[in-house]
């Protein structure tokens, strides 16, 4: 905690570096080195910022403008419905997620209505799996139920035809009042929903021009699931906001967390480390290692450089957990190829504990848990896993939030989102943009038999003959 | 289906080839080239399996007679209990994970008691978070769960911490009667839990000497989880035994799946591509992907080979699902590096189907998608991907499940299981040990303040002094 009684987060970066256990790490004139790229990525990261883009940061202000207009629906609509409903995919989904479990009760969803502040229930609809899509329907009452259709273009086939179907149901169940179940979070003037939206009459959130999916959390593609569920908003943001101010106003790699971060990763990178595993430590931040996978993948997994130079860059995530994952991931990172990095993320105090009872008459191997707690084992663990890939000259560092709040989880992300721009600079790519899903989007429209794709059709059905199978023909 | 109406497994490696889209393929002489390794590798397994090594496929065959205990007792208990709930890490968390829900209703804890049979809700508790753990006993009656306990040895930290807990907290609210409530799931002779259970007289069921956690879960770890919960565990072994039989029946690389999958594996590590992504288009195989996550890192990530040599072997496995992940991972696998290989898992026939409505008012853009189905769009998609990546030279290859059902995924478990077998031949290493958790386990005793780890103690407490640290000191 600072002097504000506010969550701070620390970066403790000592595995990746030069020690006593590990040769293998980084000497802090390799850091230094950096610092000219870094200054450059530093500049033209400002300016993109003060000519409007790099929105994710440029945003903030204005958002923490908008929240009561957020915060004002959420309260009012909570209340009437049993179950809020995601349907989007990608970032509409992920960040909603990351949030929900980070800062809900782990079994919110399980809890009764009073214990959740008479809050809906919350699922987010990210897949197009009939099984489960029925199933969720089965189990839901339509007319108890809202549903928040995100998509900034309207295009993203998977939640348009989660929403057609939805949008039929509400017809024949709920008939004219169907429109108070659908809350649309879309472009302010383009778009396939917009129209239908106005037409019909829904309740509407608009997506800043310009930011992309991954770096939605912080517009209402979050903020309305977060502030439905009853989450902190306002803390949100405004640890989001601290965050933005530190990696904008501090200079040099040592200084700057975004730029130590991502200089850390682009050295491991630049030695043949292809592989970035991130690993936290609390079961709240599981589904944080799949919105920052998303996060590095898609914005750093580039063909091109920004010269239209062919670079095939991109550092593979990795999502782990702590403790669990020491029982299924450890051995190959301790033993396997010195190919990955791996970042832990820790909370120093959780916001509750768990004493192991004591029992003298149990064996030496378990009876030393007695007295001790859960976050003891937990904390003794973690350490214990950092000095055996130290040993193994296995390079790791640490993200350590004081606690796991609404005000750290915002510092979490603003982090994640800076260190990722840099480490595009760093590589020299456009980290916003995603060129190489077009390709399937385009197939996936001709083999739906959409006009005007049926040349395609053609390549990839003549594409599509199987050539070599393997099955079992002996029955 | 084959003639007997049970669901079939194909291999389609036709993406893993050479071909006139992609000249990045293998050629089938190096599939060829791999043949006196296989053969090898096939004597060296099978007499390992004959000489009762290799349990996994070893006991299948008496796992079956040993079922109608585990059903009988499932059958009996299921009625009694409101909540199921397995106290297990690892393998003894992630096989019982993924069969439920492979098998299970997506959302089976909500639904109620009548619709689930009557069968309690299921919970695996993996973690030692405080926060999740307090929060799932808030949730649950005591009185009305009954608590697996699977441990081995009785000397995983994390599960007897939990045990302990949950223990003392059945005494308290159950009294005399607490006994009923935990079921152990342990060795035949060995062990701390053994003792505990005679002497306090749970219910007990055996792990079979030998086999590994994550080779487990067609033992009493994962049949008896299943089993509560309603799935048919007959089938599921029926399955097991069938994909079990193909394996040790065929000769050959193009005629043995196991062998084919893991020589596509080895070949492609043997290129410098040191990431294996398993990708399920069905929900229902989102944690079939942690499963064999654990299987092959685990397995395959070796420092030393059956020589004494340090090689620093494994193949890094990444879990994704489509087709959610084509929004988040398929950026980089189209156009990052070529380092990485990526399994589809596909389901022909979902046991449900969804029509999206037509609704001639919208815009072509969503237009196409009306009157087809949602798993029309998912198979596209899938397809669509596959073309993409084909495009971009990229090797991909795909396992296909005529259905998903009890015998299917018993199917898929023994392919994986199998084919890690081969992979670990090939590597030459012990696919079936994992000495490089013991440091990390043995620090967590050293931590934790247990006897005889003084020495260790201090090593680590000198070690963990932070040298490289940043935190915000502004506010």
């Amino acid at each position: 905690m600072n002097d504000n009684g506010r969550s701070i987060i620390t970066l403790d970066y000592t595995g990746m570096m030069i020690s006593a256990q590990n040769s293998n790490g980084f000497a802090m004139e390799e850091l230094h080195g950096l610092q000219n790229l870094l200054e450059q990525a530093q500049i033209s990261i400002l300016s993109q910022r003060d000519s409007g883009k790099l929105d994710f940061s440029k945003l903030l202000t204005s958002m923490k403008a908008q929240l009561h207009e957020i915060i004002d629906y959420s309260n009012a609509v909570a209340p009437n419905y049993d179950n809020f409903v995601v349907l989007g995919i990608g970032g509409s989904a992920l960040g909603p997620l990351a949030v929900h479990q980070a800062l809900n009760h782990y079994y919110y969803n399980d809890l009764p209505p009073a214990e959740r502040g008479h809050r809906p229930r919350f699922y987010v609809m990210d897949n197009i799996d009939p099984v489960r899509f029925n199933e969720l329907l089965q189990m839901l009452d339509p007319r108890k139920t809202l549903f928040n259709v995100i998509s900034k273009s309207g295009n993203t086939s998977e939640t348009m035809a989660q929403f057609l179907i939805i949008r039929d149901t509400l017809r024949q169940v709920c008939g004219d009042s169907y429109a108070k179940h659908i809350v649309i979070t879309t472009d302010k003037e383009k778009g396939n929903l917009l129209p239908i939206a106005l037409q019909e009459g829904y309740q509407r959130f608009v997506i800043p021009a310009g930011i992309g999916g991954r770096f939605s959390e912080l517009t209402p593609v979050g903020l309305l699931a977060a502030a439905i569920c009853g989450i902190d908003v306002k803390q949100l943001l405004e640890g989001a906001l601290a965050m933005d101010q530190w990696i904008r106003d501090s200079k040099g790699v040592l200084s700057n967390p975004a730029q130590l971060r991502a200089s850390l990763a682009y050295l491991s990178y630049q030695k043949g480390k292809n592989i970035s595993v991130f690993m936290p430590y609390a079961d709240g931040l599981k589904t944080m290692a799949d919105w920052y996978a998303q996060m590095w993948a898609e914005s750093l997994g580039k063909r091109f450089d920004r010269q239209g130079r062919v670079v095939n860059v991109g550092q593979t995530p990795v999502k782990a957990l702590g403790v669990t994952d020491q029982h299924s991931q450890v051995q190959l990172y301790v033993e396997g190829p010195d190919d990955k990095i791996i970042t832990f993320v820790t909370v120093e105090k959780f916001k509750a504990t768990r004493e192991i009872p004591v029992d003298f008459d149990l064996p030496e191997d378990i009876q030393f848990l007695g007295g001790r707690t859960l976050e003891e084992l937990l904390f003794a663990e973690q350490k214990a896993t950092e000095y055996a890939l130290t040993l193994a000259k296995r390079q790791h560092q640490k993200i350590i939030l004081s606690s796991l709040d609404a005000y750290s989880v915002g510092q979490l992300l603003l982090l994640l989102e800076w260190e990722t721009a840099y480490m595009g600079e760093l590589l020299n790519i456009n980290t916003f943009d995603q060129p190489g899903v077009e390709e399937g989007k385009n197939g996936t429209y001709a083999l739906m038999g959409r006009k005007g794709y049926e040349t395609r059709k053609h390549d990839i059905e003549e594409y599509g003959k199987t050539l070599y199978i393997l099955n079992e023909k002996r029955d």
